[in-house]
């Protein structure tokens, strides 16, 4: 019984087999996404199980890959989001977390003193990761997108 | 003895006496960046002990604010960068953690594809918070340009 | 000069004298509401620094309680949501959190299923609670509303 | 030994065969739900092991989806109520999760004001979650009603 | 302003104040819970904040001890139960929390299988604590009673 | 070499096996404590690894149940106690934790009036689980008795 | 109000008493102990309000070090034992939880082997802090005794 | 490959082996560590990972039970020190850790008094554990013996 | 499927395997690192999947330990750096913590004295570990290297 | 009473006036060391309480800043070594804490294979902080040297 369900492709495998086909095609993120005609991030994340594909881009995105049939279905679920570590030890990551530390204050005193009392969306919510080229060493640029919404009374 | 030490003036003391200043005055923070030469965010982030001034702008600011004269050795000192909360309750703040918790591996993964084997700095980092005006609603648009640094290996 | 900070009213300062003046006055929350023109729900939780009134909510508020003139600054402003227990001990708010473990993926799979891949807003949202006359005993009626967001892909 | 002890179905291998055999009879969770004439919030609830059957309908239950004989004994078990996460990450269970923390003590205002000393019992307890059509876009609609339970005194 | 808030009797305070005019006054619990009525355990709790007592009892309790006017008000409040340590130091009741690791789950079986799907309450609920007299030394003697509580199905 | 090991009788294997037999003969935990000449609730305990039998108990219990003859041998040893959740999330269990959070200190003030500067142990400790009838719904009634350790001064 | 319940002596502030009056009159634990009766370690102990005193113990310790009168009230009263941190940071105090990390389930093994299924009391218990001189370097002895205590079955 | 990997001996199926081995021969630690020359502590926590055995008592410890030849390479590797539960859950093991809650800060007083500014090593360590024998049942005695380390200055 | 996914190496695969064919080769880190024109540090850490190799390195790394092809590809990948213990409980990693925690605060106030309002990075950073020899007993020696980054003001 | 005993200097009162005397010196602790003849590294931790002072020490440092005489006694006890934050936000000390993540098990294996079974004593510890000129921008020189211990076996 529990070899029929292990048979199964999860989603994690899913995230394995795609890895894996990335690699042996030598694909980029960037040129991902731009055949399934989506942006670097969105891809990525949507590809690793953390956002869901709509259904014609879930299958650009398996034929590209030569994913099995079974995934197209895994594609477009809504994952459930899930991270282990309240505060994440991988460094890269972890600035990200300090910068919420340390300007997360700040960002809700810009958003109250420009649009009220609000905050801005992760959900209706768009971000880019970009180089910024800099004569004294290049830049990350990140730049996030989220609509304001404003705190309802009743 | 703790008498004396008490009527020193600490450096939460100094952001209450900055927010009640800056309510007195009526000003906000897009303003009293622009009278003292800085950007909003930056301002507000020093203003509340998280970054120190430079000197000439713990000057401006203080002038501006109308803060005693021992404000300004306050304003130039090294803070000790401290958050209580591992993971933030304010919704507004919270929503930047879930950013994190959903986006990190991503980011990580574009910073790796873009430039290598390193990381976007929190450190030589800068930060905007601006209105993007969008017909089906405004949306909170935050620019964050870090420098690249690459892992050393030795 | 702390004495100075200190003697102004701060929020915690101000719940308390609500409490007191509405114990005084021998009001309770939903004849409150009535007279402010608000829901019992959204008065409590404005009245106890989660959310921000409108000014003239405030005002009203303020002036029905007989609360000091510089009540108002602060019943407007919008609150650092804040809570110190990741799992709450009262046994009637350990229950709220029971349902949640319990019953937050069966939420999840309900709104995915008629909705699609989105979320219920917790800002764009309002809640009543009720009494439901029951003969075997009246139980709680907790009614949530918030608006349904779907997730942005780009 | 193990191999034989493996050879059992587990609640979570139940669970995971419910949901492929869901998947590949294109059913719904509000069909399944009228078919067994249960509600579908309740029914996805016992079916992934957070409640249990009653033996008829668990019965019903396993019939409609074709599962394995030995299901039923495992649907009618009161089962170990589960979850790892003291603050869930998923943003649409999160969002549940930080409506207790901001409203929780508002609820128990609530009660006490109407009800006395007592809480909403999570045991006694149904729950609908449904659309609620806005010409500003769709709201979900969380309707809760749990029996009024009063503290003992002795 | 402060001043006059901080003039206000506390709940902690209160408690402070009744242990003292216990030990003045040279009373037990159990003297004491005779006087007004009511059993031990329960007095206990209600004098130290984790219960609330009924209007006549509050009276009876405020003045046989002594206590100030205001006391009553603070004495029939629901008080928020709050504690601070997940996992308890104090030896006498971390045996307690021992007791609900060890036999948590041989608990949930009984109510299982004498009962059906449900728990007992600890709203409905009631204790006594006495002494066991027994050769070998004394025993403590802990009777916990809560109404069976079924879960419901809907 | 694994596999060797593997082939092994786990204590968690025991555990699943024994509910595996005890499901097959149909057999209640109070029958199977009947016969063996133990209470249901330490046969329970002892069953599921959170207590050692005895070793004559060991046997009639493995006879009863007809396990292989290695099950003797684990059911004997002291188990390591060990559970995953400080506070359980299971309701039937966190009810308990709620009671030793709520009445903990109670307990200790029961104990300390009425014995002196000690604990109720629980090791040398027995608990009953019983059905109380009672005309407004039964109730869950659970005794437990711990010998009064007195502290030691030196 | 709160002043009357302030100017009562409470058991942190007995501490600090007794620490000052101890440097006071230059006196070391092990002189204190010698002079009262007691060991060192648990005088020690019960000054710093973990154990309590017996009443004849109190007297001399209050006398010895001029404690005022109500001091004996307090330190003969069963302390709630507190500490704050799961995993201490001191580090003289750490190597001791290292200590139980790194030696608990040995010293479970040798119990279980010597004596049956049971454990070492941590109430019937003493303890002694030695020097061993050595001409290695002189090392620290601790001597704990702790009654063996046998877990019942019924 | 990962099969190759597998079939390798970690030094947990180490730890499974000897326990078999030791059940299989019959043997107590005692026996086991008179045999090898060490004592029965120490033989215990090398054998089950928590020190390193050296070479000669590595080899004199694996013949005597038997253990494939590669375990003596697995024996003499300084073992990662791993303990996964801050606070530990069995009750042998709890009341050590209790015991360091309670007396720490007097064992660091008892040191500080006799040794000076130092702690006791946990590292150039060594324990017994003994019975003790006494007409009112008879004690668990452990002895530590750590050296004295100074703090440097510089 | 999973089967496919699961005979590809994976980053913790090849750990074991290096370290299975350093042990079998009887190489040490500081041959390894002198082979590979690397320092032991910087080998052991990126070997142990805590850095990424440049090419030329994983090839003559995979080449001397014999490593199978795919293992260049996982070397040269930036890991996802990640521990498990916030307090590491291994005695040699936690004194290491104990640093940190003792120091720290001391670090921060010397790089501000010395060089301004910035930290020493952790990226840009090298280490080295190494014997100081020393007639009261050898030390262990640890130099690390950081740049020093000051904070951005904009 | 709470009066007098408040009146006494605590050691974080001592560490505010130290601070403070320091600033209207105008002195850094290069300077103060060089003064008093020790460290920076050691002056700085021990004036801010997490080392204790040789007693000649203390007077050429209390005299140096003008210390009141009550100061000596605290600077020459064995402080409790004390910190918050299991992970510490503060960026600079963060670094500190990410390099023992990443890098502690590699100097575990470093001081493993040059010394054997032992550790870096934090005791017998000490370290320097020194400015290392780079053309690529100057780098932060943290060197720290501990004895090594070998564990003991017995």
């Amino acid at each position: 019984m529990n070899k029929m369900i292990l048979d199964e492709l999860s989603r994690d495998d899913l995230t394995a087999l795609i890895l894996r086909a990335k690699k042996r095609l030598g694909l980029g993120w960037a040129e991902i996404a731009a055949r399934i005609g989506m942006s670097p991030v969105w891809t990525h994340s949507a590809a690793t199980g953390m956002n869901a594909f709509p259904e014609d881009k879930a299958r650009a995105f398996a034929e590209l890959l030569g994913l099995p049939d079974s995934a197209v279905d895994l594609l477009v679920e809504s994952p459930l989001k899930h991270w282990d570590q309240a505060v994440p030890t991988d460094p890269c990551i972890y600035r990200l977390y300090e910068i919420v530390g340390v300007y997360g204050p700040t960002i809700k005193a810009m958003i109250n003193e420009e649009f009220g009392n609000g905050i801005m969306s992760a959900i209706d919510f768009s971000m880019q990761v970009e180089r910024e080229p800099n004569p004294k060493g290049d830049r990350v640029k990140v730049t996030m997108s989220g609509k304001y919404l404003e705190y309802a009374n009743w």
